[in-house]
């Protein structure tokens, strides 16, 4: 039986982008071909691993401009059963698609609203006066493309490929070091590699709760790469905090550090350790 | 002259609800009327008081679900002239607006992005095949209400007084514990309060960087209220962090311990200190 990895699509998307790169990957490391189901919402590709309709899922998890993807945190944490596999990290190039003969004929600027934002400087400066329309991925605007030559949709130069489409202009985006993460995640214990991720709550309301789990890492020099804190949904003020850092989960003092940190915490949640994978921008369009 | 307060309009969104509250406890404390500007973004609600257009800016900094606003963060560390005079919190009870017999005719559901997601569960269970569209604020799509019977629109109860429009469905949001904080922000220094916050970047790369600025405060015994992270968008890992605290900053035990954050941050920035007030649910209507 073939591995089946769920995607945040539709194709043409950045997330799968990232897919087929790790597809390539995979396929050098296991010598089998996957199958890929694409999903219309984050939440729903995360979902279908832990009801055990796909093996792997491939999800953003933070951008460099953006920040946190915060909808893959909170299911990570309420699903409590995906490990991370695999970190991918793709580089980010906007492209403006349509079929108007020039800027100046565009009154209606389509994308995600990450994409808009990433590229807003652009847009007060090329378009000021279009209209900007949130959709739900930077693909789903282009259907309107062919009707009408006075919209433009914000999307990857891999989207003007497959879908044929003209582009009308190129590396928009206001920050050139934009880069996506993501991550693999599948019910399989993680492989080991150069980077951990967990999440804890800590007791509420006492002050330094978080000094604590911090100095566990801090004393034992172990770098933490990000942190990030979330709502607990439960009253305003309350958090939950994740952690990556750089260190694989089976070396010693992290061990240690991870038994330390459970005394700290109130619920410790470890998500697994594993390898970075950076996509390189030229096959993406290959792909 | 008198005062003018900018928000994220338009009329009958959240926003307006906290700041018509505000407006009252304004009055009573000033004894003279201010004058309201709705603008269309968080950025240019900001940018109007930076600019000079205005006094004061009323913007959401967190929901209890759905958690950081960032673009409030990410324009408060950029503008660098802004200082919290207040914070408001107000509770959120989103209703489902439209012009249909019943539920079953409901077809699309259009609403801000963070509305739709903090309905999610509702919505799944009650209209799973409804398309879901995001608009650019809470009231955009009660323009089209009038036009189909089809549509439904998650909104404010404020919203359906203001604009007449029935209420099909109300309380809908999936967790009743749901508050939003708002920031009234000016280019005046700050009143003093319960509350101060702040915000620093670190270091790049050294274990540990976080746990110096946190120590500062744990040492003390000041209880931070919330810590969150974004991206210094310069590269991907690096990051500045926001801090509230519960204490004033002319406290003795505050003045040192900012002194000493000083030395183990790279920038700080302090956006003062201010009281928090809390609005009650049924003002709003009344509003």
């Amino acid at each position: 039986m073939s591995v089946s990895i769920a995607y945040l699509g539709p194709p043409g998307t950045y997330s799968e982008a990232a897919t087929l790169a790790y597809v390539r990957f995979f396929k050098r490391k296991t010598d089998t071909e996957p199958l890929l189901c694409a999903y219309p919402s984050i939440a729903q590709t995360l979902q279908s691993v832990a009801q055990g309709q796909a093996h792997l899922a491939v999800v953003p998890v933070e951008n460099s401009i953006e920040g946190s993807v915060t909808i893959t945190l909170d299911m990570l944490w309420q699903l409590d059963t995906l490990q991370i596999q695999q970190a991918l990290v793709l580089p980010i190039r906007h492209a403006l698609l349509s079929r108007a003969s020039s800027l100046e004929a565009i009154q209606t600027v389509y994308s995600h609203p990450q994409a808009l934002a990433q590229c807003q400087g652009w847009l007060e400066k090329f378009l000021p006066s279009a209209q900007l329309v949130p959709a739900n991925s930077t693909t789903e605007g282009l259907q309107y493309l062919d009707q009408d030559d006075r919209l433009g949709v914000i999307t990857s130069q891999r989207a003007a490929q497959l879908y044929n489409l003209p582009i009308l202009a190129s590396a928009i985006n206001d920050y050139p070091d934009n880069y996506t993460r993501f991550w693999v995640l599948g019910k399989q214990l993680s492989l080991g590699g150069t980077h951990t991720s967990l999440a804890f709550s800590t007791p509420a309301n006492v002050p330094g709760a978080l000094v604590k789990p911090l100095q566990v890492f801090a004393s034992r020099a172990i770098n933490l790469s990000r942190i990030e804190s979330r709502p607990t949904k439960r009253s305003l003020g309350e958090y939950l905090f994740f952690i990556d850092f750089e260190a694989d989960s089976s070396q010693e003092s992290v061990k240690s550090a991870l038994s330390e940190l459970a005394s700290h915490t109130e619920i410790l949640k470890i998500f697994g350790s594993y390898g970075v994978l950076a996509i390189d921008s030229s096959t993406v369009l290959e792909a």
